[in-house]
């Protein structure tokens, strides 16, 4: 599976056709955010290289790309926690991915355990940002999975 | 408003603090997603700098960062088309960040005119990827909006 190159497409073709022309940026990597499939929570946000992309459109399972790690990253591969692509999109310039998935093993997408590694909302105490964290507990214990 | 250096944290007090320590990387921006804040809809993805990030939290008005212009960037400045920062939320590692938000004007979040950036889904014919448009027409003209 190769993809077109989006230098070879004018704005208009990028934003409005049927050609599937993923922009990488910078290192090569694009950015794609996983969605709950059944009630559209956002999971995660990761990055992607074409070889992730190609893997994850191929085999129906996520792929990342880690940046940490510098190397192809099959979602769930160490915890469990595979991703199964439900549905992938395209924003209008190209350069963002969603992906609905199923999150399988514990349901937790979130190396924390957590189902969403976006556990944390922002308040403002006083003009000062400050973390409040979900009340929900890990779906498993990071420690034990990852020892 | 000042944000805390994430490098001044250690990994367990960047994921499980109350402080908040946004990793703006290459290019000094971190990712923001915006989503629906009533059917939780990922709406686009773009990026902010420090003053765009603090901007939102103060104004309440969600500010980018346009990397195409390199300039601060009051989402609808032009278009009519603001957001209203619901609320925000930051990942374990602190580098995105998910704002649900009110989509004013048209409800329009995208620059085509649509609510979402992400209009078309990627499908498999034969294996080879293509981009299938969603058939909500336009919530408004980007030729008039944007001449």
């Amino acid at each position: 599976m190769n993809f077109q190159d989006p230098s070879s497409l004018s704005e208009d073709e990028l934003e409005s056709s049927a050609v599937f022309a993923p922009r990488f940026g910078s290192g090569g990597l694009i950015t794609a955010i996983a969605v709950d499939h059944a009630d559209g929570q956002v999971l995660m946000v990761a990055h992607m290289n074409q070889e992730a992309l190609r893997m994850t459109l191929e085999t129906g399972t996520v792929h990342y790309w880690s940046r940490s790690r510098q190397s192809l990253w099959k979602k769930g591969e160490t915890s469990g926690e595979t991703q199964r692509l439900i549905e992938m999109r395209t924003d209008c310039d190209q350069d963002a991915i969603v992906m609905k998935v199923e999150q399988l093993g514990h349901g937790a997408a979130c190396h924390t355990g957590r189902k969403s590694c976006f556990y944390r909302r922002v308040d403002l105490e006083n003009g000062t940002p400050r973390l409040i964290m979900d009340s929900e507990p890990p779906l498993f214990d990071p420690e034990k999975v990852y020892s």
